[in-house]
């Protein structure tokens, strides 16, 4: 099996979980649980798809997605008394996802002809567009409007991603570099609490 | 004319005057009914058309849809006196409409190579999320949220088509049936208060 | 440079100014600034683009409409004191672009084959939807359902295009009519505060 499509998979799963928990936490029913779980993790790339012209979208096109979402949703109700001690953990994988999910999404509308700075932007839109989703629907304040650096993390391992690709011939030791960076912006960014200016 | 485009436009017309008197509800103007009743109508099969990539979607290529919405708005004006007393009967009618829309987009979606299970979804997408639209619009919990068993409703009815589609060969026989199932399942959820299992 | 390329730059460098203003009003960080501006800017188009399979949508294509958006961020923030100064200006540009996204929407839903009432609906849809997302994402009541003419001008300007074009083989010229047509009847209408009745 290829490292990026485990990756697009354990992404896609770790997306499903923390959408499902959220809505748990919102008193949803089952079945209001599995449409933020499916919304959440489906949510970006369905975007991105749509903006470039992949269609039918992507997770239609296998299964396996659909089916590791469904089976976040039960797991995510097991896990729920655990979360105060998971909360590090979901906060690793969601990290983990977003940079698996920026590189992806950049490389697919690459790879549909459209033009660098345009990639850069569909790949942080396949990271964040199922948490803003979520948030919405849950009526919370999207956690790209609250964590300053969520979508900035995903613009600048974008950009950071082209830049290598121009050096390094290995598409995989680009993406895994990348990936990392993203990540590590992310985890270095909450623990300091990093901040851009508001327009106050 | 087909019976499934004739129902087809029923469902739409019934639609559009279940968002048009919400939105009298919430006394928005004409125009802010129009574009509520317009998109309660027509929200789940274009979700569905753009995920699945059947452009122009299927309303712009028919005006009849367009000319019935336009239709529906000034009558639930007219109506909305009436409304109490029409209640059971608007229940009725959406209840047909939602049986109708999840077979259609169900078939639909079957006819562009896509696997069961991504029918099944999409013919409860073409069902519901239009009034998912609709409730948000007017600034209301949606009714999938709400009423536990209108979109599982759809799911089922959706699993039923593709079994008995498997047993018998007329395809118009087997879609009422899981039309007739589909309401069936709707009334007596919501006459018995059927309830899913919620997160608390 | 072609006038109506031109005009298409400046409704769009206005759409993603007044997003970017009414952002910093609600006190977003810079990048919740520059999404808000983006998608009131790109929001109607790329709706549009997306319903009549137009992919990838309009703005993928030609980096300008990107680059303008960027730098209409910063240029509202510094902006911003001037802004009660500016409420006037703003106001006419907006209208301005209002009036070209109509024109301009409803020609490229023609050609697409698409029929004379789907074009002047999707003209609407491109010069309102943008502002209807961000007044969604700035947690306001969308201005078309709190300014009555606001869309309504889009769809009078749209059946006069095509009124006139039956009539007057010059398209610019027609344009020209149309868009002076639903600027005119925007500004008369809010000095005048004219009103569609309500469902009251």
């Amino acid at each position: 099996m290829n490292l990026i499509y485990t990756l697009d998979l354990i992404g896609t799963f770790v997306f499903a979980i923390s959408g499902a928990l959220t809505a748990a936490s919102k008193k949803f029913d089952l079945f209001g649980a599995a449409v933020i779980a499916f919304v959440t993790a489906v949510g970006g790339g369905t975007l991105r798809d749509l903006l470039i012209g992949s269609q039918p979208v992507g997770w239609m096109q296998d299964l396996n997605y659909l089916y590791l979402i469904i089976l976040a949703v039960p797991l995510s109700y097991v896990l729920r008394p655990y979360i105060q001690w998971l909360r590090h953990t979901m906060f690793m994988f969601d990290t983990i996802g977003i940079g698996i999910f920026t590189i992806l999404g950049l490389q697919k509308t690459l790879s549909f002809g459209l033009e660098a700075p345009i990639a850069v932007m569909m790949g942080a839109v396949s990271a964040v567009f199922g948490g803003v989703v979520r948030d919405t629907l849950c009526n919370e304040i999207p956690l790209i409007f609250r964590e300053e650096i969520y979508a900035t993390a995903c613009l600048a391992g974008g950009i950071l991603f082209l830049l290598l690709a121009t050096q390094i011939a290995d598409t995989k030791l680009v993406t895994f570099i990348t990936v990392a960076f993203i990540i590590t912006i992310r985890v270095f960014a909450v623990r300091y609490k990093w901040r851009l200016p508001t327009g106050g």
